[in-house]
């Protein structure tokens, strides 16, 4: 998508350097840097520490890293590559996916050509994956509802391209429709202010961004007509993981008949799992919620700490939304239906 | 109430140098600092810019200020330091109650000793109220329910000494029972990060802070026992006005069968406004929501921007929940009844 006058995407295959690029999405929007390196550790580490994040880039990046840990160190690359990616985000399901397709691979033996092939295709996959999606998602969007909420960054920079939630905003404002959106700032790390209110704008799409709490009270005043989230996994009856906050979403939307929309490409479905008490919830450190990261007057990053030290911090990354809190998960295949995926 | 081993009020007179003084909130958690001053536009201006805030400590801190006016500068008290002060906050009705009752003194002319007097038998008073709310209060929390959840700040810096929702915590703790707390962080201001979890834990009470979206997840996991709010002004109907999120908050406790209780000291009860849809609710600048404040390494005060500069922002202070959200409301005289008061 656009950044400037330029086209970009969140992960991607540099073949000039043969490496592994990536925008540091830590940075945004102060700052616009893409990072790149031959070294696998630095692709784990990359998603460790959320350089890279959202669902299906951290399985885009993963299947990247995992071709490079191929060409450069394909000694160690069953035992230890493959349990390293897996290690290092417990919740989406992509990067366990993306692991599997590697491994799978392997096996056979590839050179490291078709390794690195095949993890750009993993990518370009998500990306097709996406574009139908946002399609789909146009269409829903496209009844009457132009005040869209959204909540954390289901955005190109979290989904490779076109985003989850995003895509079929996007999808809706490139065919002349004038979309305008809610913008959750999304806590603790801040998701929405700083990707996704960013993303929008530099595509031309009216926002405004607002705290998570004041959600529900513009839904109480009659100021959106529908939500669109992400999914950071979808249980086989339908719940899904996603940020915290959507599950409280879900129950305001319920409360005033708002739809509320998935947008979850079919890579996040998990058939394994079968509900979504099953998913495991990644609980973060408690600096995430006191510490803040961004830009003083003079333009320099800082960290400070808003809370006191000695403080016990709460920090589940993620809840879980029961499917009967949902209108409609909606993948590249279109409407999801319990049972029938 | 506690901060370390001394004992402090919110706001109070200051009999030695004849002046008001006042906590300095926006510095806390991490500078302890009392301010004093013997002009009147220090006072309201310390209201504006919230270095005094929540509603019970804004009514006693005017009450002091315009004693303060009829003492300096008796001249213009009815012309302009009235209208000063009811200019300063929109939303909190103690306000324009302790406004009104320096208004209703000055007409007969008092000496600025009775004037000082009266404004120090208001905050004696609120601290009296929330005292006796807090009795009230903690023989609901009681029964059975040791996990609070509570929003915003409804502490003893909000409402001179005890707190509203705090009051009921504290007495609970001080007759030797355990309450646990989980405090909401409160964007955009973050009063429960910076104020709720410091008071509590300078008062001994066992909490856990958390991202205020991170409540109703917590309520779906059966961790909250029933949530415990100020209010900034109640309506004749019993419609509540307080901090955004209030709203959002009694959904998710309806959805999940937790009682929302409500602490309302009667000076925050306003019969002259029939419904919630007749408060007018703050719409603050957005800078509160893209630039914090906090402490870097080093100790420095630091102000950093979050989000892209450009970006219009959604800043709604407060938002109104209907009565029948609420399980209880808990005045100084105990139960609030519908029509009975």
């Amino acid at each position: 998508m656009r950044i400037g006058q330029d086209e970009y995407r969140a992960v991607f295959w540099d073949t000039s350097t043969q490496a592994v690029r990536w925008i540091e999405q830590r940075l945004l929007p102060h700052t616009f840097t893409i990072v790149g390196s031959r070294n696998p550790e630095d692709v784990a580490q990359a998603i460790e520490t959320m350089q890279v994040r959202g669902a299906p880039s951290i399985g885009a990046v993963a299947a990247l890293g995992l071709a490079l840990a191929w060409q450069v160190d394909r000694g160690r690359f069953f035992d230890y590559w493959l349990q390293r990616f897996r290690r290092t985000r417990p919740t989406a399901v992509n990067l366990f996916h993306a692991c599997d397709v590697m491994e799978g691979l392997a096996i056979g033996e590839p050179s490291s050509e078709v390794m690195i092939e095949r993890a750009v295709y993993y990518g370009d996959e998500e990306v097709a994956a996406n574009c139908r999606m946002g399609e789909h998602l146009a269409e829903l969007l496209a009844v009457g509802e132009r005040r869209i909420l959204t909540h954390c960054n289901a955005g190109w920079l979290a989904a490779v391209d076109w985003g989850t939630a995003t895509s079929g905003i996007y999808h809706l404002a490139r065919a002349g429709e004038s979309p305008f959106v809610w913008v959750d700032e999304t806590r603790p790390r801040l998701q929405g202010a700083r990707l996704t209110a960013w993303e929008l704008m530099e595509e031309g799409i009216a926002c405004a961004l607002q705290a998570d709490s004041a959600a529900a009270w513009m839904m109480a005043q009659g100021k959106v007509d529908c939500v669109v989230v992400g999914a950071d996994r979808v249980a086989a009856n339908g719940d899904v993981a996603n940020k915290v906050g959507t599950y409280a979403l879900s129950l305001a939307a319920k409360a005033h008949g708002i739809p509320m929309y998935i947008a979850a490409p079919s890579s996040t479905f998990d058939r394994m799992c079968s509900k979504g008490a099953d998913i495991p919830i990644e609980d973060r450190h408690g600096d995430e919620v006191t510490v803040m990261d961004g830009m003083d007057q003079k333009r320099c990053h800082r960290h400070i700490r808003v809370a006191t030290e000695r403080v016990r911090v709460n920090n589940p990354a993620f809840d879980v939304t029961p499917y009967e809190n949902i209108s409609a998960i909606i993948s590249e295949n279109g409407l999801w239906a319990r049972g029938a995926d």
